[in-house]
């Protein structure tokens, strides 16, 4: 009958126990994901140091060999080992001796780290716009099936304009564009190697760090080593910004939804699939997933910002304290992947309810139309303005919806779906053009 | 050599398995924490239903004879019972039949959760405040065996007036206590019990509240049921700005370590034991215990804010997302019971070195307080400022250290030790008393 | 035809004019609000250095008298004063010559700085929990009013069980009663007096800093000099953090009326003087001050966050970085001062539409009501839940909505708003008893 | 005798001045700056609506030169007229008459407030780039300047590893350079042109949207209405996220300044200029300036860290609740204008103390590097690092410095400072175009 949870603070845990648990911290776990891409930079550091004479060619090969080996099946890091560094380098004594520990030479853990969390940002960048992709394809494919569908346009969450389902889904495709547009900009800031930074001031040895970040396919070299160590945080952080305006954009279509499926709007019907059960309330079918969604959105803020309290606040140079900025960056990575995906199957399968939304599509949405449309036609604005509230007021106003529609590009009868196809598949073949170098780098520094 | 790290976000995956881990997320892990609270407030309202005849004695004594077993060995939530309500209401239908299906009368998952983190919430506040007391006892320690050891104080970072180790930290430990005199201002906020709420409007049963809220140990109803679920939130959000602002006391300790143990200040010498070497540079001995500490105070900061984002932003009552909550809840209180732990065993071995820090004590730290003096005795401050700045600058400023020290409370000569021991004390006194208290709530429920 | 807005950042400023801009800020501006805590710390001040003997009785009283006047006549602060301490220093000089100049003798702009902020922030509670009960009255007023006008309650904003007007607003008062219990461990936390505390180590005269605080009307004397100095940041914290809690709850109730006021839901008609009309559609009217408060209630939240950004991630002792504090916290207060009269002003002149809101409670509202009386009645839950889902699928369902109503304290016959009353009775008598206290020490001071 | 700083929130106020203070907030005073870009955007606008024969030419001419005349002269905004789009359209008519009312045909506030927010957000980024670039030059002459005077190298804030004073200002250059890049990437994303979307859904009448677009100067049009509105704060948190990048750099260089400037450290000496002394200790020289730019730096991360609560957790489409987000924005805007120009002033009087910092960089910096040098000539590591840690504990350790610096790019022999220029030359060449075709802008609008 002891009370719960509390053991685990009780003083008999061991002080060296203590702190080494505290010093792991959650990194066995986190790196794990870091664990190929350091394999990656070990062989193409390996390759650098054989053909600057530092190790033998044969070295080299081994090591590289031994690296690919480790790279095609990981192996668990233990809590002894603490993190991926240095169960890659044990593995590498265990089965090549004395050439194993040469991989060690010239480099440090703080570089090791920065490029290996290189590499995963990359990649991120290169996954994550391939998931937005089908999600666009998914939100363009929704606006034409649905293209003139109405839909009431919302100010102030009051009716405004008319509007359709396939306005509404082609703003969403259009936000995620930009972050595609986005994503080039924020590979231009990370795609920099680091490698040969060491500790953050180089080593008296004849690197040729050029060479690596070529092998690893890299667009340049980041030079300052001193900037290297400045970096962590920056380049992580600014991925994660880069998720939060994703998310900014994504949690708008999830809180659509979720009203557009309340009673009041009843605007959507959510497939089973993802709609849940009460425990107590036989009648419900809760848009659970959508709620969840919208969550991810403020969870990825969350990351975000926990992010920048753990990176921030510091003087120059390496700190033990960004240890702890994986667990917030790995978090945001496989939220954003999981939130993307949910996404891309939820679109396809939203039930727009046609005879809802048409009746909820009153004659005074069309106000602003009427009145607009008597004033390029000559009218004072606010004459017309009045006259037009004088017909609401009197139930005279009868608005001929056709010759209201906004024709002009991006307005109602002119959504411009085309323009954002084309956006799209621009998009996809230059994704496409970085899935190729990747393969091309793997291709290189494993033979 | 397929990419690393793609398989998890590849379309393979089922669209209902997706759903379902889109949809349970973490919950069965972190819900282990919630496990042993349900039980408890479980058997509390098994014994109310029977109490109020909704259901039979025998009845309820079976489900508390279950539940007090499951307390006591608690089982594993699978990923299909999500999370840890499931898992229990499903073990009692196992062992009870019928009778375990009784339990869900007259209440809801969304009241279970709130009293079950309700329960964790208090439990924190009492466990995080014996933590706090072993950590200002250990400041006290240190204060009183370094009592008149000279150390500049500082302000702008630039050496201003005479201090010591004494004064260093008897002025964390006051911050401690004042967290401590906090703790019962947020426990009147939590204590209140939110059971009987079911979905957020009660149920058309007579439940007898007060009752649960007694035996459960609660210094009062929460009476709204509305309320209930508006505070969701709301009392996880308190615990962390307390922690946050505690955090805030502990990373001006950790910060001033790790400066004073940086060959520049050369103050304090840490223990082996608390310090790691370099891969590669042979002489180091890095704080990293400091520099960890110093990050999960900044850690601890993210988890709260983390937190604010995913919470806020929703009208009133239930929503899903209030699910995501729990991850920065839990994981800022983890993060909290190891720092403190840490930081009690770390001051005790704090090293001061003596010698450095008093040669650090130049005689200009007593310029102000010879200003001082002059003023006292007549002269005006201005005049007696420059014929300071006079002497320093000349070289003849020799300062008479013994009189020049501050004897009013809290000065160098009258820290005001006996104080913070005073209140120390009664601090203890009063959580002893809580524990008392939740010994004996555990003994009423389970007799 | 030059570019806007360029001027200001152009090199055409000369150094000395930019850095006492950097470093002046907008402290002219913000420390008028301190500027009469400043006049009374002073008197204080001198008071105590009277009877020490530091100064005379003569001077003591005469420094008094001109503090006096300028607490009821504030002066300008000049950009070359900087700060509301130096604009007191040089009028008091201007008045009383070489007097003047006495009245920093024992302390210094440090523990200035703190005592008039702990002074303001202790105000502002004050004012604040005044604000609230306000609040909290208007919305048992409203409750009272429209005690059983029935709502549709929502979970997951779906409809759900059946709720009231009442209720809905019982729920508000009773979270905000919850902030008026906090706000008193606020003030456990933040009533205890700096002054004394000099730089940050005290001063070498025989103050009576326990004078000061019982003058000053303080609970208690906060001792350590260093804490003084580390609690910058961390009480104005507990504030933000308070003001953060009540944005919480107050945003959902801003969201609910924004909601409750759409075509769709209809619930509530807001009164023209708290809607305005689009410049483009004549027929809108948009609940701007609803937006508006939900908005401030996030302003609110991002006035901590920054605040708390600023004052993080620095050793312990003074450093300047603590001026940028003020102005999150002088904004907060501000934001939170106006949301709360706004609110006050516009719970009463919400208008339940009474006819929409009833015709939404519809028959499924009760389906988990009927079911649980099922089980009351000894029928299975899962049996019961599935016969109701069958009668409501058939459109057989027709409950007895009478006989379905909560009775259980705080349910839908049995709001308890007479303990809400009695609680906030309680608070105003407590609140009126800390102006009582309040003006008391004006008194005492000014004589 | 009244108590300070209640009178304001007195109930004294009328109701409708009070939610006219509250809806008007501070948009009078935030407006000022948007008050040239509705000039120009309504310039533009009036010139479509000419060539579209929605107005006639001469009416357009007028409109246009009215606006030119109000961009040269502008006019302060009053209470009453809320923001300047009223200032301006008001102004139009009192010297237009029943032209000026035709500006608003074909708009709504909502699209006018996104593209005058849109133009300074552009400018803005032209205007920090232009102050980024003069920092990192007067970096760079710093690192010329000293090139290879000795600074120890940090990690864990333990001297590590040789640097030098040129190796540290290039560190941060690098760094500036790095945002330089990413400045790109952000025009790509906000560089479009929202007027014609209206109030989110556009408008019946056959406007130019291209045409607009083209003659403001945006390399693109923002094609949906809704994704226009759905932009409202995303493309503002894009360049706070910018500014909290940079921010992230320059906090370090305020820390190291900090750091370096105390006597513990005394690497650099601070002019006068950038100092103050204290209140009462004569002997201080406080490095307030860069504890100031250091607190503004966190301040930045403040305001984008309000900015985004404030502008997040709403459904699409426009909300009042937009309107907060001008305050944090702006604010961020001055905050960062100001540091960049006193980091620039300050750099190059920055004076290190070369004997200080030459004989802090003692023998134990090389030992690492001694390792490498035994592990490149053939020895294991382990073995080489042992011998250094043993030569290092009998004192026998006497390195060659002078064989012992790093040489590869980046390194202490070849820190890449004409790769610096050079990024610095070519960033200094895309900003003057940008700041050509700016002032063509101007001269196409105005003619």
């Amino acid at each position: 009958m002891a009370e719960p949870a509390t053991q685990l603070w009780a003083k008999g845990e061991p002080l060296n126990q203590l702190i080494h648990r505290f010093t792991v911290g959650d990194d066995p776990n986190w790196d794990a994901q870091l664990f190929p891409f350091d394999c990656m930079s070990s062989a193409a550091h390996a390759q650098m140091l054989g053909r600057a004479g530092l190790i033998s060619a044969d070295q080299a090969q081994q090591l590289t060999a031994a690296l690919h080996g480790l790279f095609d099946a990981p192996i668990t890091i233990t809590m002894d080992q603490e993190d991926c560094h240095t169960a890659i380098e044990a593995a590498l004594i265990a089965s090549l001796g004395e050439t194993g520990k040469r991989i060690h030479l010239g480099r440090s853990r703080n570089d090791q780290v920065l490029v290996a969390l290189r590499l995963l940002l990359k990649q991120t960048v290169r996954v994550s716009s391939t998931q937005l992709l089908a999600l666009v394809q998914a939100l363009l494919h929704f606006a034409k099936l649905h293209h003139d569908l109405a839909l009431p346009g919302y100010t102030h969450l009051q009716r405004a304009m008319p509007s359709s389902f396939g306005m509404w889904a082609q703003g969403f495709a259009q936000g995620l564009l930009e972050e595609l547009d986005a994503s080039a900009g924020l590979l231009a800031r990370i795609d920099r190697c680091p490698l040969g930074a060491a500790a953050g001031f180089g080593v008296p040895l004849p690197l040729d760090r050029q060479y690596c970040a070529d092998l690893l396919g890299f667009a340049q070299l980041q030079i300052s080593p001193t900037d290297c160590m400045n970096s962590r945080g920056r380049h992580e952080q600014a991925l994660l910004d880069w998720f939060a305006s994703i998310a900014h954009t994504l949690e708008k279509l999830a809180w659509d939804i979720v009203l557009y499926a309340s009673q009041e709007f009843s605007f959507i019907r959510l497939p089973d699939a993802f709609t849940t059960g009460s425990s107590i309330m036989p009648q419900k079918r809760n848009p659970d997933v959508a709620e969840l969604a919208r969550a991810h959105c403020r969870q990825i803020r969350g990351f975000a910002e926990a992010h920048r309290h753990i990176m921030s606040g510091l003087p120059s140079s390496y700190h033990r304290d960004f240890q702890l900025g994986k667990a917030p960056l790995l978090g945001a990575i496989a939220s954003m992947h999981t939130l993307l995906r949910v996404f891309t199957e939820l679109v396809p399968q939203l039930h727009p309810v046609a005879n809802h939304a048409e009746q909820a599509c009153s004659d005074e949405l069309y106000a602003a139309h009427a009145a607009y449309q008597k004033v390029a036609a000559g009218a004072a604005f606010r004459d017309a303005y009045l006259s037009i509230a004088e017909e609401l007021k009197s139930g005279n106003f009868k608005p001929d919806r056709a010759a209201l529609s906004a024709e002009h590009i991006g307005g109602l009868r002119n959504l411009g779906l085309q323009h954002s196809q084309a956006a799209h598949d621009q998009h996809a073949a230059r994704i496409s053009g970085l899935d190729a170098k990747a393969a091309a780098v793997l291709q290189a520094i494993w033979g």
